[in-house]
């Protein structure tokens, strides 16, 4: 029996288009695969003039009433057949490889097509290492997309939770739920029972690339005893989830021993769960972590799916206090190094980042991840500007993030109101979600993205001109904004008007 | 019989200390004034390893338990003999006159022993015009606080409706909640009947300067029609509001008959409500408006009063597509030569900005304003860094607002849930200025200011090392923060560990 069959679980998940928008898809041409298309799926946005704007749709079928959702089933296998159709490329099966190769993929060109851009360009920014498309070979649900300064700023939400039975559904629902507001990626990192099938129903149900920190996973395998780990078990732990599907993994590689005494008069001292497990691991046994000596074999296990690394920054400062210092510099540099060997193997590589920054300090972040990088796709957790404001540390951190998306961050991952208290909710997630899409957004108007400003404009004009309904339409959040105007202004006719 | 004597009136204000903190005042010796200290207002926060963090308090007598409030008395008038006890300077009251001549008034003293500055500091910074004090010789009740670059960033909260009868206690309420989470200012936008009641209340009972935009009186006493202001119904609402307290007033002489035409092929038009009252008159009339060609005499009443000229951006851009357009930057260079003639008046001067700005058009507007105006401290809305987010425009806003801030703004106008939906209600005020502070205290932070960091490494101390009520103590927003932190984490043993 597989997880999906447990008819324990009744995920019940949102469903029907985000008030105002109609799900379409665009037909886009694949010449490798004769008379076939690329049904490459967009949220219509139908205005009262009769003109229409076409926006980025991250929600999958969920949004669109023609598709039958069962969770049980899961998703249909939209890549399956592109999958098997191709060849390895010097025995690797990743974008990376095919870029390099100059093969332009279905999925380059899939990404192509929701970024307005064209497929030449995608391939030629995952050859250089400067983009990549997290899509593990054993995840065909997702919906490909590309991750890199040169495309739309993209957000993370993170999900998961101390697993009890019950919240197997909830997971399914919060990934649901955050993708259709907008999140382009979901980072699954539960922790507690029944973790392996938690995963399993999120893989099978989500249109988007899914990451997780397998070091997490692996720690429960030894009781919580972070000295307790191993190579094996690890390993054991990628392998398994890789089988799964995952389609990027946080590798807290670059946590050297010589670093972990540089951390010792922050203000913070270590503050990521996977630094901390693996500085525990280094102090106990005196030497480098499994990850940087096992390095080389664990880009043979992720380049056999195409599982994209996501280099974390275990010592990123976790008060602004600690912001660019040696400990996380340091770590950065072995990153860079870390990166150029994945990048031998053709594996595809991004680089996590902080954390709690002050403005002024945001752009040297930037700046030297770059160059010790070589452009890898930057993804940054906020950061969050000031350490003053629990409880509204989305907006601290929506502060730090649409600067450091500016200066070229890649991906963003999001922080809720409840960062640093409690677990978020439903709400939470989409709190977190919308503000981080906003933070994105006006990222991609600073970089002067083509299509960014069209929206912007399309509201502008429904506002200037009392078009409530278009604007709430073209609102990240049509609800709340509709909700918040019915709150204090009365009639319909004034909206309609 | 005066507004306050109307028992039908039954402002209920909050009172009591902020939770975690206690009010305690430093005296400052005056030495202009034997014997006499300044008594200065701090807000403390106890620590449960016996120290504490002083912080810049906004609240007033409000949150002091050894206080009576009363608000049909108002608050004590804390300037009374300071204003009495001095001659004029040149004929002029203001404290741009006397910091020219030399003297460190009482005022300079205060917002110096506030900002952890020396008093000639102040007095220096006010002479150059780089810093004003708003502080009306008839609002003695007010603390006195300057604005300016060099000094931490401010930020102001709008409040005032339409007003109906019982809405007047509302106000008064909203003035004293938002003072209490840190509103440096507050504005009265008011526009219904009762205006001048209203204004009464909120200025016997603000600590707090006030801010006001004449045009809207003014226009409420024609009618409601714009081409039927006149000079002479302007400045008699000058006077009346000038007699009554008010602090600073927004006026938009800066838009020239010459300037409408340029807004005419925007986006968004022209979206200030004072820009649209004086384009109108203009048109009407074909002639410059009244407040321009009058502004001489306008000087000579606000140097009487020494009320601060706060020259309103009347053709700001209501969205990102406008931003920094010819109408907006025309408008900045007339409100530049006016800010030279006001100061020839030894009256102080602000200048409000933008409003809608993507983020790499907003350091040139901070450029344009301090090199047009004479670095005369800059007031922004915002601005918000893209228009697609109408319900989270706090956000949007907040990350145009951080960065504006650091570039050099001196005070923030806050922007609440609501804009552009409806009218803020307590709660939204409340999210508006915790939004507003965290911005502000972000742009401090990368301004390097010596005091702004020191409550961020006690917070991130205590979080690291699980000191939980002393984290939720040291918050912007204590209850909000510990309500977080319960509704997902149980017991209160694991917050006292």
């Amino acid at each position: 029996m597989t997880a999906q069959d447990d008819r324990d679980v009744r995920p019940s998940v949102t469903t029907g288009p985000v008030k105002g928008s109609t799900k379409v898809h665009v037909d886009v041409p694949d010449p490798a695969r004769e008379g076939r298309v690329l049904r490459v799926p967009q949220r219509r946005v139908g205005l009262s003039d009769g003109t229409h704007i076409d926006l980025y749709d991250t929600s999958g079928p969920y949004t669109d009433p023609s598709e039958t959702i069962d969770p049980h089933a899961g998703l249909p296998r939209l890549r399956d057949e592109w999958i098997q159709d191709r060849a390895p490329v010097n025995g690797a099966v990743t974008q990376a490889a095919y870029a390099r190769a100059g093969v332009i993929t279905p999925e380059m060109r899939f990404a192509a097509a929701r970024e307005g851009v064209e497929p030449e360009f995608v391939r030629s920014e995952v050859a250089l290492g400067r983009a990549v498309i997290p899509a593990n070979r054993r995840h065909p649900e997702s919906e490909p997309m590309v991750i890199g300064k040169n495309f739309l700023v993209k957000i993370n939400a993170n999900i998961g939770n101390s697993a009890v039975t019950s919240s197997v559904a909830e997971e399914v629902e919060k990934m649901v739920w955050a993708t259709r507001w907008g999140a382009d990626t979901i980072m699954d990192l539960s922790t507690g029972r029944r973790i392996h099938e938690t995963r399993e129903w999120i893989l099978r149900n989500s249109p988007v690339p899914l990451g997780t920190v397998p070091i997490y996973q692996a720690l429960e395998r030894v009781g919580g005893d972070p000295a307790a780990l191993s190579w094996e078990v690890y390993r054991d732990t990628v392998i398994e989830q890789a089988e799964q599907g995952v389609d990027y993994m946080t590798v807290h590689a670059g946590v050297l021993l010589r670093y972990v005494p540089l951390t010792a008069r922050r203000v913070t001292g270590i503050v990521s769960r996977g630094g901390s497990i693996m500085a525990a691991w280094c102090l106990a046994h005196h030497r480098e972590s499994f990850l940087y000596t096992h390095f080389e074999e664990l880009c043979e296990i992720l380049r056999a799916y195409d599982v994209t690394f996501s280099l974390g920054d275990g010592l990123r400062p976790g008060s602004v206090a600690d912001a660019n210092d040696e400990a996380q510099f340091a770590e950065l540099r072995t990153l860079g190094e870390l990166t150029h060997v994945a990048r031998a193997h053709d594996v595809q590589v991004m680089i996590e980042g902080p954390g709690h920054v002050p403005m002024h300090k945001i752009a040297e972040n930037v700046r030297l991840e770059e160059e010790l990088c070589g452009e890898a796709p930057f993804y940054t957790l906020g950061p969050l500007a000031t350490d003053i404001a629990p409880g509204y540390d989305h907006i601290t951190s929506a502060i730090g993030a649409a600067q450091i998306a500016w200066h070229g961050t890649a991906m963003l991952c999001y922080v809720t109101p409840k960062e640093h208290l409690g677990l978020p909710d439903r709400d939470d997630v989409k709190t977190g979600v919308i503000t981080y899409k906003l933070a994105a957004h006006s990222a991609d108007l600073a970089k002067g993205h083509p299509k960014a400003q069209e929206r912007d404009d399309a509201l502008s004009r429904a506002r200037f001109e009392f078009r409530w309904q278009d604007q709430f339409h073209l609102a990240l959040d049509p609800e709340t904004a509709q909700s918040f105007h019915d709150e204090t202004l009365p009639a319909e006719p004034a909206k309609t008007a």
